[in-house]
């Protein structure tokens, strides 16, 4: 017998969550959640179409955990504390083995986290999957995009680029047929960081107090920086030379394929920040290892983009990703 | 040129709202909002997919009113105040007077009930619009479905029933290639109806404090009455002799079509609950004219849905709608 739509909710998608906060969760016609006394609520959605933003075939534990760290990232560039989640799932068939390695990716992230699913709605079409995140942050200390001055240093977190990479690794994977055990370790390193984006929330929350702007990089770095200079009115330096490409990239692309992947490619969901240079110090020693972050370039007063090598002028490429160009 | 995604979004998307609670809307990662100190945040979700929740070739005016008014009926199933919505618009090809009609039926039902558009993700594929909607409610005022106790009157809004007999008319108007204009007065009204849902905002408040129990009615009467009394652990006697068969409805359908449209057919939005028998009174004098209601049945102790006819036990016809039965 097929499975019911009310029986799916209930039997992938209920569990229970530890939150205290949460006073009414999935089955009722909306939550009922308790924003903490003096806190700002932070709202973010994001949506995922099969064969635009994950590849068709891709495993559906892989398509639950991105579905929410692409959202958690989008807490993480505000400094938010992620609370609770609303999940909206069109599929075409109720496949069951799907259905549990999907809820098995997306609860596996949400409870490392500790948000809770309180709602959603299941319904029959394309596979697409919207989430919604809520959390909260002080009033006064959320990260915008509006907050960059000349004279900050530019930052971003982690590797950008690897994610870019790991996505062309499995296309040609998946066109030449090869099987996932012929990829190399870094290889397959490269995939997971394209699968398995980690949102940078620890990250964000300490950025609060301390970064004059951020915004999580999802559409390639240089266009999303575009659009946080934009907001700020200001500009950008990048340094070429300073861009952290990582050994795993480098083996994978080579320098300039790397430096372009870095650049341009999207889906890193790693945090692009400006701080005040007198902060950056002291930002480094709060971070220590847990998460690595590299210098970029500095804002400037002039609009636009410019790139530098070793203080030599540069070009630089194209811009980030967009849905409809 | 083509549209880009952030222009489509700045143009279509990026109405300013008069309400002060909204600290940062649609442009960052995320929005940040100020929850009424003492309320509780009532948060649902709602999707449509072109050829489930509405015919392809659907006015994008009506798909934008639809997609918000469903989720607006969450909140009035809830006896919540609507505040705030973030939309993620899934669609093939960014058509500018598509995007315009869709945005002018989203807003102008949006700007009525005081709903400021926060924020939202807009992407190339199938055409998918998911909906977040939050809003407040007093603690302990919110309508739940688990409440309903023996003894309770059991009530619908409005006509149920027009909404599916809407549909059937579109898609045998679709079949047929007949002119809309070759419809009758009434006929039009059954079809709006359906493209055009008003979310029982007001009457979900004047509910609170007063019903025992409350929830939309969107897959079907009947479907939805068995799933409020399972959670309230209870039965239903559905009087089919006090059925609100509306005259138009009748006209189109029939007198045994109608009943079975209106106990069975979805999309209609109204509010099914329940109230003390000794308040029954007291609600229809607050409601005055605003939005009929009517007596439907009783809530029983024992289990399941009985039908009567002048108290005469009569079947009742089959569930309601499940998108993956």
């Amino acid at each position: 017998m097929p499975l019911g739509e009310f029986e799916l909710i209930s039997r992938y998608f209920n569990r229970r969550s530890s939150r205290g906060d949460v006073v009414l969760g999935v089955g009722d016609d909306a939550a009922l959640l308790q924003v903490p006394p003096g806190k700002l609520l932070v709202a973010a959605t994001d949506t995922l179409v099969e064969g635009r933003h994950f590849l068709s075939g891709t495993a559906p534990e892989a398509i639950g955990h991105q579905a929410l760290a692409v959202n958690l990232s989008d807490m993480a560039a505000m400094g938010a504390e992620p609370a609770w989640a609303l999940m909206s799932l069109s599929t075409p068939v109720a496949d069951e083995r799907w259905l549990e390695g999907f809820a098995e990716g997306l609860y596996s992230l949400a409870e490392r986290y500790d948000v809770a699913l309180v709602g959603g709605d299941t319904v029959r079409g394309p596979l697409v999957v919207t989430i919604e995140v809520l959390g909260f942050v002080e009033p006064g200390l959320a990260l915008r995009r509006d907050g960059a001055c000349p004279g900050d240093a530019l930052y971003v977190s982690g590797w950008p680029g690897e994610a870019a990479a790991g996505l062309e690794i499995l296309k040609s994977a998946q066109s030449s047929s090869a099987a996932d055990a012929s990829l190399s370790e870094p290889q397959r390193g490269l995939v997971h960081r394209f699968l398995h984006p980690e949102p940078r929330v620890a990250l964000g929350r300490a950025l609060r107090g301390r970064a004059t702007s951020a915004m999580d990089v999802s559409d390639g770095l240089l266009g999303d920086l575009a659009k946080l200079c934009a907001a700020s009115q200001c500009g950008a330096r990048v340094d070429l030379d300073r861009l952290p490409v990582s050994p795993a990239l480098l083996a994978a692309a080579g320098q300039q394929r790397a430096e372009s992947l870095l650049l341009q490619g999207g889906d890193d969901y790693e945090l692009l920040f400006t701080l005040p240079p007198d902060r950056a110090d002291e930002l480094e020693s709060v971070l220590g290892d847990t998460c690595p972050v590299h210098r970029l370039g500095t804002i400037e007063p002039d609009r636009g983009l410019r790139g530098a090598r070793h203080g030599v002028e540069e070009k630089l490429p194209g811009a980030g990703f967009d849905h409809f160009a």
